[in-house]
């Protein structure tokens, strides 16, 4: 089992990895003071249900604590307001007070949602991330919890940190094959802004990884997290430092966007994004050598890297400038300068980003 | 013009409360530094926008600042998700971003609305208060922002303390008739729990506060809005002395739940809940006095001080443990045990509890 301190004061809290956590959940509850005369309920969706709720809920229940599980339709199309209002029908129903703690056990989706709902039920109760996938090594640390709006992703929501983050590794062997690879796509993504070692490492470990290798996984779930908590600690609200971790998301938001989020993954919509970026590099006079590393590693970790002809540039652009706004004809991306090293420029063209659209549509 | 300041380290803000405000409010958006180069948006109800709106638009456009305006049917019905939803909707359009502010311009209702979606909007962004009920010198201090579900009020919320409260008095004299006395028991409330002088200046001065005698009126909300923040000041989450200001709450609420959120107003069923809190008083062993002064002043403004035949007990005791639960047949009360003084007490019987609804309805 590793440990891991997301350092932020008051509100610091520890990732734990490992093998078997979720069968013995109790305990990890129990050593963080979670309450057991307040009931908890957890929040899964079907597909983690299926393979994992049960052990949890023996869990608790053996030990003392007594939970309830609401399960949710897997997929983005939960992260809604209206899915937030059955979760507090259930909370209700459930008896949940101030005391009482939501846990999420699932990927992003789950954990943003359900970290919603503990941020926003009685202004705010304990929060337990219990994540199932690659991704989620990401969405359950930093704190950063939201629903979606018809009109724009992720826009309703709060930073609400958890008491723990509790990463039982083997849950993700039973994850379907494209979710690993796009799971595999932020841990690159932490390689690529932050650390040339493990960029090397993880193209060193390709096979094992997306063959799920315990020790491998393990180790590259580890590193991931402790890139996004060590920016995260040094700017909780995304004041500066913490945009950097949006490497490839300005264009992947706008690809979801327009894809109506679900022909695309997120890891798979901000792998093309981050080639993008890379080609964004190359505009602002970076050497070719980083564009090549970012899109050889994509590739061969089975992601794409080439934005199918079927979407219209115009609505992608019209989508980016919804999300953020041009100034002056420039905005501002996260631009990889050399592997493990980005900068947050404000003086990105808007032309250089329509022909950057149109190139992706004809990547190798 | 009066002010006064909420102490709350970073996050402290000024009341200012005077007459004619609106009509210049652009100068204190300025003086806030509030961003000219991101839309503002203002949330505000039919009747208030009828009477109020338009000052407000015409100086923050003279100001220089680019604001709209989304309009919400009045009353309790509209602190839903479904209408945040539909504020995001109108923020979205507007095209608010992080640098934007939502402005509140009404009642609670109002208030807690566009609060709690200044809140939620990109994880929380500016908001300014600009109270025009009585009643809001309480709601619209203290950062308490909500939502209702259908099971339970302001059960969705947060903790967001605006960047100012900006409290016209004019705006008061449109004020319906039932709108003044609801909002007064508030006043009156701050009195009880407080400050014993003002509760009398209260008595003294209650035909210049119903017939809206705009010096009375400000010196009234003045003091209200004062005990309000030094009591926030000193506890922001309500770990424990921000409870005194639910005093007449818990058998509040359950009268508003029962009676579905509209035939009593707010400050109606708090006032029957406070002669019910004095009554319990009683049962606690202190003296008759608090009872029958808090009886006194409350009928002398108009307000209801006797529950209605037609509100069944046993409905009421199941919203009231709901609301909060009985431990081993005892439950937490603000206790009114002299006037100006309350005690947190959480040996209050059940029974007791009982015997109290059912004397509240025989109130001469
Ligand atoms: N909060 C943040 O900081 C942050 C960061 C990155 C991404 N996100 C969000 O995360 C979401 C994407 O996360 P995700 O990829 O984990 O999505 P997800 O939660 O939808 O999970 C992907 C799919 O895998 C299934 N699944 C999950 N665990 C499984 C398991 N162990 N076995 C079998 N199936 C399993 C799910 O049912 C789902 O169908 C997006 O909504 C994104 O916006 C948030
Ligand atoms: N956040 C808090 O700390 C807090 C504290 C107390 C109460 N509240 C909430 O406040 C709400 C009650 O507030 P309220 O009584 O102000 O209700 P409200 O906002 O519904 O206003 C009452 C009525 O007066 C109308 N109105 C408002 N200003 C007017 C004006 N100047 N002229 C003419 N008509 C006007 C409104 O349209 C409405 O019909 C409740 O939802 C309650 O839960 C919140
Ligand atoms: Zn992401
Ligand atoms: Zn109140």
């Amino acid at each position: 089992m590793m440990e891991l301190k997301v350092d932020l004061g008051e509100r610091s809290y520890p990732i734990y990895l490992g093998e078997g956590l979720l069968k013995d959940c109790a305990a990890y509850f129990d050593k963080h003071a979670i309450s057991k005369r307040a009931p908890l309920l957890v929040v899964t969706d079907e597909s983690v249900a299926r393979h994992h709720l049960q052990p949890v809920m023996d869990s608790l229940t053996a030990g003392g604590y007594k939970a309830s599980s609401f399960i949710v339709p897997p997929g983005e199309g939960s992260k809604s307001l209206q899915m937030l209002e059955k979760i507090v029908t259930a909370a209700l129903e459930a008896g949940l007070d101030r005391k009482s703690a939501i846990v999420a056990l699932g990927g992003g989706v789950v954990g943003d949602l359900a970290g919603f709902a503990a941020a926003s039920f009685m202004r705010g109760i304990a929060f337990v991330q219990m994540p199932t996938t690659i991704l989620a090594h990401d969405s359950s640390v930093g704190g950063k919890v939201a629903v979606n709006h018809p009109l724009a992703k992720n826009i309703i929501g709060a930073f609400h940190q958890p008491e723990m983050v509790l990463y039982d590794v083997t849950t993700l062997q039973t994850l379907p094959q494209r979710d690993i690879s796009a799971g595999l796509s932020e841990m690159i993504k932490h390689g690529l802004i932050w650390d040339a070692d493990f960029v090397t490492w993880l193209e060193n470990n390709r096979e094992k990884l997306l063959s799920l290798d315990p020790e491998a996984l393990q180790y590259g779930l580890y590193q991931g997290c402790k890139v996004k908590s060590l920016v995260v600690s040094q700017d909780e609200r995304e004041n500066g430092l913490r945009a950097i971790l949006n490497l490839g998301h300005t264009i992947g938001h706008a690809l979801e966007a327009v894809a109506g989020y679900n022909e695309l993954l997120h890891g798979e919509a901000i792998s093309i994004g981050m080639v993008g970026s890379a080609r964004l590099a190359m505009k602002l006079g970076y050497s070719e050598d980083i564009y090549t590393v970012t899109k050889r590693i994509l590739q061969s970790f089975g992601l794409p890297v080439r934005l199918p002809e079927q979407y219209d540039t115009a609505r992608i652009m019209s989508a980016l400038m919804h999300d953020k706004k041009f100034k002056e004809g420039t905005m501002t991306f996260i631009i990889p300068t050399a592997v493990g090293q980005v900068e947050i420029r404000n003086d990105v063209r808007r032309e250089w980003v329509e022909e950057v659209v149109e190139q992706l549509k004809r990547e190798a």
